[in-house]
């Protein structure tokens, strides 16, 4: 896709004017900020506004409205449904010089950072507080970008995702207004929920320029475990009836034993090559024991093996960056070619079926894709590692993808758990929303009349 | 406030010939959906329909469009800022008749249910499942009420408010279609949050006729006490530093010594009349014991006696009937006066100023109005007892309230933790929220521009 033949040099006129060197056309620049980490093509801006400040998000985006120029944010990079492309070109707001930690209240478990500060960033500034930040999509995106998309990952099934832990924002408008949603107090029922509308909108309506975020006390006890189960079934049954229990895990995660073969080469490690559960617990000293022994019982009954104990942090912070690197690890599988990573999310009761059955298919495709899942929110993925050269794999990962999806919602599911719409799922929005999504489209009107924010996305 | 003169004897024969008997135009049963528990004016409709299905629901809000007649929904009328007074006069649409549990799914711990099925009827239907579904806004309200005001309550502190506990919704729209928002997945990210626009938006965007609400296994322990303090400042200081340490209470829930004289009477009850914390653990039996361990400690350093525990489930069930009455107990006070109730939420940090400078201006003003908190939130409440006739205290109640709210958002809290704008409240969500309100005006006039659909409430 490309953009329309148009003259912009008016408008980098004005936008030198503003930002002077802070304001790109080289190739090379435009061309790193037109893709994401997904397959999808690179669709590169007309140019690169490099941000500073909410003013400057909005004076730029007043001179794009002005000229009815599209408008995307730019954090990390790490989306991975075609997010950032610039399907329509542009002006790209890149903002990871705004990566200021601008407070931290240590007595009411927040803080309020700049859209460009990273989920490790943050957590690095809180080490000495006693706090951290919990959500954990895997990369180490950028805290404005996970808002805009929703974000959330390994931590989920115990402390919520970017909708819970979002408080309030600064967003810059279509029109280039700047206006603050929610607040501090930990609930408010003054008007409309402004900051749920903006989390996970997708950039589609308005920049986030700051985020006020929730955090949470270090638990008093931490302690992380791998367990390897004979079947993926008995591994999947495993995480439903802790969840149905009501076991308060931090973290229950499964990779199936393509995912494991993976890891093992990417990382040098030795796991078992087998489906498996990485779980990690929070609370106090007994609180721990007493989950870890529930969830022992609970594995054991389903063919699990002993727990391997990791209870040293490094050992846990090796332990968790190779569950983190599974993408990269399933793309060394195949060396030169990319990944094609898509998600659905669905009730626990229906994931054993849906999981298994995904699995089922790609096997009878032949394709290679890992399954790796945040199993306890009954959320999972996988990864098409494919040639992108190549039409006909191309089409055999879109059925398959396509069959997941359908099967997702038939169990009443969603199309996506956190990778977002971006435009790689625009045709199942509709799919699992229906008319609702004409109520999404008067509110994309409602708010940027001339479709300037992200065209192309979302809706 | 009464409605403006017109004739509506062409709605009422359609509306009529729709619903037959379940269309009322009799003065009592108008008069009776024309006020909520408020102290606000009556503002009864031009009839009231009596609904028993979404399709009904979007049959009468077809009529009144294609009239251009208000539209407001009603369930228990236990809301307190006016939001169903009839201001613009219309059609009421009574939903307590749909009150039918339609599906609860025991694995997935979630249900769907009519808007017309209230708290205790979900919990008494759910008591031998094991589940429960924990908000609790003390009044026996209507969870199609409660999901519209976003409410909150005792549980709050522990399970969150409507806002997270709501999955999905079906609604009926100003123009009559009717979509499905959310789903039954436990996380998202496809497309905006239409579930949390509706949620808090008092009727005004739409009318919920189906609510997916998220249930929990009830905890295989559960325990209630009470403690009270020499002063106020030591009960509140509890609640900060309990919260604080991140300590999993389920319910912390401070009554001031006013209140607690209140309750006495009211509930031929017999503690302490002193400012009083009343908690609740759940867990499993060791970490409701270490829960509680660690509270008692942090109560006996701010001057808290020691705890009387309520063990048994009737015990249980006369403290937080007692705690719940509240209101009424306040009203019983001085009686022939009416209760206007208002409630801030501000970070948990600056609740001790906040709840103490607002005490004193109470007891400065000559007021009677005794203060009940969901403290573990930050939220507070005060019940003016007062002679709505008496115009003069009334402007007095009106400043200290206005004082409240001001030092509330001075603090970074808002204007209402979970009583809603309603329109007792309006001018206050300018004051906290600025231009983001003309954010919310543009959505309203997308999704409603005739502006039928409760009109002259939240904006």
């Amino acid at each position: 896709m490309t953009a329309p033949a148009r003259n912009l040099d008016p408008l980098i006129v004005e936008l030198r004017a503003l930002l002077g060197e802070r304001l790109s056309t080289s190739e090379a620049v435009r061309r790193q900020h037109g893709k994401d980490e997904s397959f999808h093509d690179l669709a590169a801006p007309d140019a690169v506004a490099f941000a500073t400040s909410t003013e400057d998000v909005a004076a730029v985006v007043r001179v794009c409205a002005r000229h009815k120029v599209p408008v995307i944010a730019y954090g990390t990079g790490t989306s991975l449904e075609g997010h950032v492309q610039a399907l329509h070109g542009g002006v790209c707001i890149d903002l990871t010089q705004m990566n200021a930690i601008l407070e931290v209240n240590n007595e009411d478990l927040d803080c309020r950072v700049q859209p460009g500060v990273t989920r490790k960033q943050l957590n690095n500034h809180l080490r000495d507080s006693g706090l951290f930040f919990p959500i954990d999509p895997g990369a180490d995106a950028s805290l404005g970008g996970m808002a805009a998309t929703r974000a959330s990952g390994t931590n989920a099934v115990r402390y919520g995702t970017m909708r819970e832990n979002v408080l309030g924002l600064t967003v810059v408008l279509a029109d280039g207004r700047v206006i603050r949603t929610g607040g501090r107090a930990r609930k408010s029922a003054a008007g409309y929920d402004l900051t749920r509308l903006f989390v996970g909108s997708e950039g589609t309506l308005g920049i986030i320029t700051e985020i006020q975020l929730r955090l949470y006390g270090i638990p008093e006890s931490i302690a992380s475990a791998v367990c390897s189960f004979a079947t993926l079934e008995g591994a999947v049954r495993t995480v439903t009836q802790t969840i149905q229990m009501g076991i308060p895990v931090a973290r229950i995660e499964l990779l199936d034993e393509f995912q494991m073969d993976a890891i093992n080469r990417y990382s040098d490690l030795s796991y078992p090559v087998q489906p498996t559960l990485f779980f990690e617990f929070h609370g106090s000293e007994n609180g721990v024991r007493e989950q870890a022994e529930m969830v022992g019982e609970i594995a054991a009954e389903f063919g699990g093996g002993d727990f391997q104990w990791a209870t040293r942090q490094e050992d846990r912070n090796r332990l968790w960056q190779a569950r983190h690197d599974a993408y990269y690890a399933s793309l060394a599988l195949r060396p030169g070619c990319k990944g094609w990573a898509t998600d659905v999310c669905v009730p626990i009761s229906r994931m054993t079926e849906c999981l298994l059955e995904t699995r089922k298919d790609i096997d009878e495709s032949g394709l290679l894709a890992p399954i790796v899942s945040h199993a306890g929110d009954g959320n999972f993925h996988l990864v098409f590692i494919v040639d992108p050269e190549n039409q006909e794999e191309m089409a055999r990962a879109g059925a398959v993808n396509e069959r997941m999806v359908t099967r997702a919602l038939a169990a009443g599911g969603t199309c996506t758990g956190e990778h977002g719409i971006g435009y790689g799922k625009l045709e199942f929005l509709k799919a699992e929303h229906g008319e609702a999504v004409s109520v999404m489209r008067q509110i994309k009107t409602a708010l940027d009349p001339d479709n300037i924010m992200n065209p192309g996305k979302v809706l």
